[in-house]
């Protein structure tokens, strides 16, 4: 055990479930139930073959022929051997860490007290974004689905889900969410990010509209197909560190979309998480439509109030990677300037290199803000029922 | 004369050129000499016609019988008829206001005590960035750059110019800027911000070092070539609210590529000015980039030094459009955040709709950071010499 896993050790008074949090740095007081929702947790396969017991004949022999053929999703969303070394597996060559619920529930969920984890997949496989055949993004998504149920959602009440829908036919993916909307466990829809469209462009409104008839939220997390790096409206940038720059740029667009469009006048009981975007984006993106709104308004009539209220209202924008500015004060203006009490959920992006842990990431909160952020944020947005709660903190 | 206006007469002292600003909110001294460089006045002609002296009998004949022929540039930058009622011109049909010298003399340089006024072209004709053919798009330039030596900058020493390139075929932008560097008026090199591709890119090192060699900078205004609005790294967005959001994505683009690709490394005297893109987004991408820069860093070893400093030393942001935060002291928050002292440089857009004026815009500086946005950043960046500065200021 390293010495950081080892003082973890120390600083936790309970090591199950929704045992109070007593870490040093945590000066608010924790909410009374749920106390931490950690809205991005990286489940996955190792081998794409697993996938195959939840494919029809036709799609088996398709996976066994042809292979995901996923479009490429540009760089490694996390290098592949670049992680944290508190938890490396040494028997591991390719990766420095699984994705399996056993490492999951060791490393992140008893160890720091996760009430509930939203599961949002493999980065890699939401390039069934850019799949040119639809039918074959509809069957693998349905596919891992299945297998996500199978191996994750059955074997511990904690880990809710995010259930995985392709936005290249919307009509496959309402599909998709009537399929599963049923279960209890399903508490969001995860869509990815990068689309062939904007998030508000009318062909996707039948996809917010199933959602919001079962009151589930849209978790999308960063990633897509993409042809070597994420585009810019100036081409394709050439380094990882470049592309990771892009990701603000994906989530105003689509933040502004959605609001432009006027998809939360359309369907008012709907929400959207934009996640591992970066966050102070959505602060100049609230500030200045503000502005414009008031100039060139009369563009969008159907627009009845300032866009920010919108954006507070239905928009929530996950906490990882969170910033590291050279003055910490800093990063509780910015979290004011954000309403962040109303739009920040927790994430920790587990297990990725640039993960955030629950304890560190923003140890100056007051009671009001720490509840916001770390809990009551999400369970307002995610379909999560009291009796699930009960289940957990019980 | 309007109430504003009638009021504007009241506060200057001073009615010509470098005569001190004393408006009613300046609470800084303002610097000693010259008190006011404005970094984006754009100048225009009134029909393309105008050109054709300046352009070969080729390309007077390709006018006459193609037009101009410029790809879609989107949105117009500025609502034709939507402008400040205060300076509106009800002689014109087409628009509120014309682009004239004379115009601009009394309605932005003796009225608002400008010493140095950059001029910025018209943003409509930015899209020759993305004409196909590169000649026409040379030849372009060249006689919109000949026209304006002509109509503007023989006529007015508070006049500069950032010769306007064409990103098409580089080598005919270096050609121009080798043509021009040597007239003193010339005090920056004017790329359209939407090129074809990323600043960074090794195709545009031969413009950079151009400008390197005759220690000009690029001043880079938003505005190309683009389909009908401006591409997002998902889609195309449908409405102009939304295109004006855009902005922030393309700057924040471009400066990450000149940062990561080495251009600064390769040309340590060589600085870029981001223009009519907003602000705040340079936040946190200096914020980001440092932190992955600790984690990624060797993944672009000729970066020797944390992002952000590449950033403080080479890179400048309009100060147009400012941000109208709900609480007033956020924009200084975020003044502080951008270390605006070094990298902010005072723009009006004069004559658009949202343009910002020298006294109202950021009222609450203290006397040292007034000086820099207000002027010594700008001077400091631009070729502008003592002599030239004699001229206007004795």
């Amino acid at each position: 055990m390293t010495q950081t896993a080892d003082k973890l050790e120390q600083i936790h008074i309970g090591k199950k479930g929704a045992a109070p949090i007593a870490a040093p740095g945590w000066t608010g007081k924790p909410a009374d139930r749920v106390k931490l929702v950690d809205c991005d947790v990286h489940h996955n396969f190792h081998d794409p073959h697993q996938l195959l017991p939840y494919l029809p004949k036709f799609y088996q022999e398709h996976l066994l022929d042809q292979g995901l053929h996923l479009p490429g999703a540009g760089y490694a969303n996390t290098p592949f051997r670049r992680t944290r070394p508190d938890i490396k597996d040494p028997a591991l060559q390719e990766r420095d860490f699984n994705f399996s619920l056993e490492f999951t529930q060791k490393e992140l969920l008893d160890r720091w007290n996760i009430d509930f984890a939203l599961l949002t997949g493999p980065p890699v496989f939401l390039a069934v974004a850019g799949l040119p055949d639809p039918d074959w993004a509809a069957a693998l998504v349905t596919a891992f689905n299945d297998w996500t149920i199978e191996h994750w959602l059955d074997k511990d009440p904690r880990v809710v889900n995010a259930i995985l829908v392709a936005p290249n036919d919307p009509a496959l993916a309402v599909k998709e969410i009537h399929r599963l909307a049923h279960r209890k466990d399903t508490a969001a829809v995860m869509m990815p990010m990068q689309t062939p469209d904007l998030f508000g462009k009318r062909r996707y409104h039948p996809i917010w509209e199933a959602c919001a008839e079962h009151d589930l939220p849209v978790v999308s997390h960063i990633g897509g197909g993409s042809p070597g790096s994420t585009l810019t409206p100036v081409g394709f940038p050439s380094y990882y560190m470049e592309n990771r720059m892009t990701r603000p740029s994906v989530a105003s667009a689509q933040a502004a979309s959605l609001i432009v469009e006027g998809v939360f006048e359309k369907f008012p009981n709907f929400k959207v998480a934009l996640i591992e975007v970066q966050q102070m984006w959505a602060v100049p993106l609230m500030w200045h439509m503000d502005t414009d709104w008031k100039a060139i308004g009369d563009q969008t009539p159907w627009l009845k109030r300032p866009p920010s209220e919108y954006f507070r209202e239905h928009i929530r924008i996950g906490s990882q990677p969170m910033h590291e500015p050279p003055r910490t004060e800093q990063v509780y203006q910015m979290l004011e300037m954000l309403h962040a009490d109303e739009t920040l959920i927790f994430c920790t992006d587990f297990p990725h290199f640039d993960w955030n842990d629950p304890v560190t990431v923003l140890p100056k909160l007051d009671e009001r803000m720490h509840r916001r952020i770390f809990a009551e944020n999400a369970l307002d947005m995610l379909r999560i029922t009291d009796d699930m709660i009960e289940a957990v903190v019980a």
